[in-house]
């Protein structure tokens, strides 16, 4: 009988260099968060399946991994509905066991509360190149602090996050759903269609404007002239001057609140004085949306070069909390997307392993003796029996990253002196 | 409307000193595992729910969480029983897919193999006090080594990772299954009487001789003689001298086979050797079970004054990987109790945080410049909002883990010295 051991559909086993290479990446992103005042928090994979289901997680909400009801019978009555047989399911982001976690721990919590979060997700998405069923979200969140000075610390260490593994030439775009929401109002939309004016703004970069135009007009019925009128607006706010972006936009949709534009004045000084000791490249981006229906500010998302999509986003959701606490909390939080900067980084350099080869007469515990003592100095050290051909052997050895070998040969244990792999062998 | 906003039955928060105090220990853990040549790999946190269910897990296989299959019918069809709706499950622990991940992948992987895990699992138990249905496992396996030298190395490794947490007080406890088949056949048990008879024996510690001897008897039909000569045997063996183990437990039971013998004298020997550098205090424990049905030859666990139960506990389970692999590979691993080390050893030293006072009418970019320039020397910062009276405000930062901070007063930015928390309040 043939068994298949791989591991289920669209999930994946990480090998040894693989997981070193994303606990070195992570370790250095740990670091900065950590100086950043984030630390980090946990939460379990299993969440009140009702919780889930509650409304906050859009198009993934339809892809949870359901989990059955303890103690069932074995066969199940006819007519009853599968939600019955569910309790839990497995959470498919970080935010909302994050809002679950303050609601339930706040009184415990400093305020502002700054959370760090790395855990896996999971998503029964439809399995293709690069894309998994559980992957690892990587979340920064400031809780408890109303002003942009929540803002700018996120853009700041997210982007010092992705410094130190090695993504430097980023590009923070940077809007407000509160200027969308004006821009929707100026043309002369109804509240009720600026959710479907948001989704369909948001596939301008993949369908362009005639794909935006086309489907605003003939699939959501909206006035022509409040199309054309928007994309003369977005059009006039690309590539602005930093220092000229907060007069822009209120020029150009004079709907657009006091505070918004004073928030983007303060985030756009706040950036501009960072860039004084390490720069921050920032646009502001008339375009940008982010998906989730939850943001209620300021939104941004971070680009790369190799990358066709961002590799970290976020924003503000000043009512998530509340529906979960009963009063509104003030929260903005900012994702890596960890999985795709794995993609890009170089991996990690080999390690600097020492063999020690141990004749098949040779008592053990001799060899184990020598590891004992080279593993005092903090060395890697593996005890390898001697087999086949010593050059063959030492081959293999080199071939699995380790640079070094010390041979074990006689019965009293004497070694012989460390010989480097490579050009012994 | 009162929201429940605890996390699922027997599932918890973990709160950022908590996890700090877990990543602490784990860091600890892996660094002495890494000298060791072990490497960290990871599988999916869901499994076919036909391997979960495979026989290998015992009674663990009662306690799956179970996924519901995707794309099924809202309504069920009556007569339906309930695994045809079911095609996953999580993994309840690291065994099972330890052995699966070697099956798909050995063919790239070293050999033998070293390899560590550290991951939740669940189990669907009643809820108790330190009982979780979310908890982590921490094992570490080696895979094609045949003789005892991997129980050797195991043994060292997993004792100096209980050492390196602080765990220095501890006792290794050692046996053999082939040792306790070789005692039932002694006293003249059949074959199929040793699985109870095991179980039984398993449970001394608890109820005692009295106990086993009247579960044996009446619950199992197992002959009074044999309950009387298996108690004489073990307690002839009870406290023995390390140097003699090998000797006495062929003396007491002839059927011991000699490769048994033989291995014991080699770990011995190997455990003695150690002692030299590194003590590890060890005992032959006749009494020694382990639940698992997999375990082939010698098996350990690990004790500690502070605890009822184990701290660590494996063994050598030559037959699992060919179950799934079609050919057999010797294998031997260890788990440390990790959630239970977590609960013995002190929590980690507090952090030693800045934090950055700025006034309400201090341009807030000033306070991140001041931040931004303690971070580069590594310190934890906060940039802090200062609110109401400022002795109360500071005892509030002090409370919080913050042991210094600097007061922006002034518009232009100009920082007072720092000062320290606790004296300055």
């Amino acid at each position: 009988m043939k068994i298949d051991n791989s591991p289920p559909r669209g999930t994946r086993d990480l090998l040894p260099d693989g997981v070193a290479a994303r606990d070195h990446a992570l370790a250095k992103i740990t670091e900065v968060y950590r100086r950043y005042g984030y630390h980090r928090i946990e939460t379990p994979a299993l969440e009140d399946i009702r919780r889930l289901k509650g409304g906050e997680g859009g198009e993934n909400e339809k892809l949870i991994f359901q989990v059955l009801k303890r103690g069932l019978d074995e066969v199940v009555e006819g007519g009853t509905r599968l939600p019955d047989l569910v309790d839990l399911g497995l959470r498919f982001d970080l935010t909302v066991p994050l809002v679950r976690f303050y609601a339930n721990n706040h009184a415990t919590l400093p305020s502002p509360f700054r959370a760090f979060q790395f855990a896996p997700v999971w998503r029964a998405e439809r399995p293709q190149k690069g894309r998994y069923r559980q992957f690892y979200q990587c979340d920064i969140d400031l809780i408890g602090e109303a002003s942009v000075l929540a803002e700018i610390e996120l853009i700041e260490a997210t982007t010092e996050a992705l410094d130190a593994v090695g993504l430097t030439d980023t590009t923070v775009r940077l809007s407000d759903r509160r200027f969308l929401s004006a821009l929707a109002h100026h043309v002369g939309l109804d509240q009720s269609q600026w959710p479907g004016f948001f989704i369909s703004l948001d596939k301008l970069d993949k369908i362009g404007w005639d794909g935006v135009r086309t489907e605003l007009v003939e699939k959501r019925d909206l006035p022509a002239t409040a199309v054309d009128q928007t994309r003369s607006i977005i059009e006039g706010l690309v590539g602005l001057d930093p220092s000229k972006v907060a007069d822009r936009i209120s020029d150009a949709v004079p709907a657009v609140p006091d505070d918004v534009v004073a928030d983007m004045a303060t985030t756009v000084a706040g950036l501009t004085a960072l860039g004084a000791t390490r720069p921050v490249r920032w646009e502001f981006d008339p375009t940008l949306v982010r998906g989730m229906g939850y943001y209620t500010a300021q939104i941004f998302e971070v680009s790369h070069p190799a990358s066709s999509s961002s590799v970290a986003g976020g924003g503000r959701f000043d009512s998530l909390v509340g529906r979960s606490l009963g009063r509104d909390v003030p929260a903005c939080g900012f994702s890596l997307g960890f999985e795709r900067i794995i993609d890009l980084i170089p991996t990690t350099p080999a390690r600097a392993a020492l063999a020690v080869l141990v004749e098949q007469d040779v008592p053990v515990h001799h060899a184990m003796r020598h590891a004992r003592e080279a593993r005092a100095e903090g060395r890697e050290v593996t005890v390898v029996r001697r087999s086949g051909k010593l050059p063959a052997q030492l081959g293999r050895l080199e071939a699995q990253g380790f640079t070094g070998f010390v041979h074990l040969r006689s019965a009293d244990g004497t070694a012989e002196p460390e010989r480097p792999l490579g050009s012994a062998g």
